[in-house]
């Protein structure tokens, strides 16, 4: 089944072009391009949301204006509406994750859209009753977002929920190779056979406990074999030097 | 133990005023408030960042100004970068939503902080080697997000970790009572009832299955006791309206 297309962008009277690129913006960050326009009070085309949008000039050249939101939506099966107000109507209203997932599920041809307010009021009731449910972002008491910050925030659970970026992982320079284990054990009793000698690895007793504790500490450090290749150099240099200043 | 300190936010040279008024909004939306700069390269205070920040000057009044990143982060116990370059070094990388997580995790009393670099040329390296570890937001192939989107982003996710928001919820208009099962089942029959002297239900043998269909999408609409009136108001309207059109 092939994946289902990125949903469109709904904007309705948007008032500032800078908003609507910023919007731009925010839609090519997450593989979003099918950007519609509702009665642009900015008028359109519009230079300054040109040279906000930067590198997506592309959306800007697509863009869509229509005179209605029955017009903008014809041909869309499922259109979330997102807005902060609350509206006295039964509604189901769901977080940007869920929009997300909701999103993703949408068999194959079905065509969706994120549809969004003006920066002054939001969405209207009558436009709320054209959609299929409502998208509020939760947010600290101080609620505000402006209409960029919107469309990115639930452009971006949508890009999210098909994204397999490991939570963790470790970037690696030029020299990738982790040690072998015998290259790492080498590393280990060249360092605590310098640290006995020095006499910090004493009393006698105490010494298995602190050699596990600082076997432990390096094996966090998770080294790459150019690491351990540094770290034995670091330890010849500060044990010559040790010894040149004993000399002294 | 008491919820883990909100982490601060440092932004190492930025470049504009706009763009810390953008980050103080995003953090204000989500609940950060320890804003540091790095060598402002719009000087402090600014006028333009007071402005976009709107109603969250409260914390622009409290941002503190250092003159390197080894002043700004002398009380911190974890700092993350976060930067979208590759840098050749050997380096945890994580997502916003493990850097939420892991944030979230900071032991009561510990202090913690998000890193970002300048508009034109991110974090240096140098900036990266003081840090725990480092963010990078998935994107899609149009990588470049300005500076208060990524604060956004970040802080959202932190947010994120500790809101309870159900998924999917309904919101109620001011009559929420659910009908009971004895009012639903009237309305089914007073809607079958109709159908069934205006022909609809017919032949006799499909009657079941459809009346089964339509009690399913009746159900689905998950109604309320207001919006069962509602229904009933209509039911009678329309049959009143059909026995008229016959008569005349």
């Amino acid at each position: 089944m092939p994946p289902p297309t990125a949903p469109a962008v709904i904007l309705s009277h948007p008032q500032l072009g800078e908003n609507i690129g910023a919007a731009v913006r925010a839609m090519a960050n997450f593989g979003l391009s099918d950007l519609r326009l509702i009665n642009p009070r900015c008028g359109w085309p519009n230079e300054k949301a040109r040279a906000m949008a930067a590198g997506a000039g592309g959306l800007i050249d697509a863009t869509r204006v229509f005179a209605s939101l029955e017009e903008a939506a014809a041909d869309l099966n499922l259109v979330f509406a997102t807005t902060a107000r609350e509206r006295g109507i039964t509604k189901e209203v769901i977080t940007p994750a869920e929009a997300g997932r909701r999103l993703r599920r949408a068999a194959a041809g079905e065509k969706t859209a994120l549809l969004f307010g003006n920066e002054r009021a939001g969405l209207d009731n009558d436009e709320i009753s054209l959609c299929d449910c409502v998208i509020t972002i939760p947010t600290a008491e101080f609620a505000s977002l402006n209409l960029g910050q919107a469309v990115l925030l639930v452009s971006y659970e949508w890009f999210k929920q098909a994204d397999a970026t490991p939570p963790a992982q470790l970037e690696h320079g030029p020299v990738q190779r982790k040690p072998t284990r015998a290259e790492l054990i080498a590393m280990f009793e060249h360092l605590e056979r310098e640290l006995t000698q020095s006499g910090f690895l004493y009393p006698p007793d105490k010494r298995p406990g602190m050699v596990r504790a600082i076997r432990a500490t390096l094996h966090r450090a998770r080294l790459t074999y150019q690491e351990v290749q540094t770290l034995r150099g670091m330890i010849v240099a500060l044990a010559k030097g040790k010894h040149r200043v004993r000399k002294t």
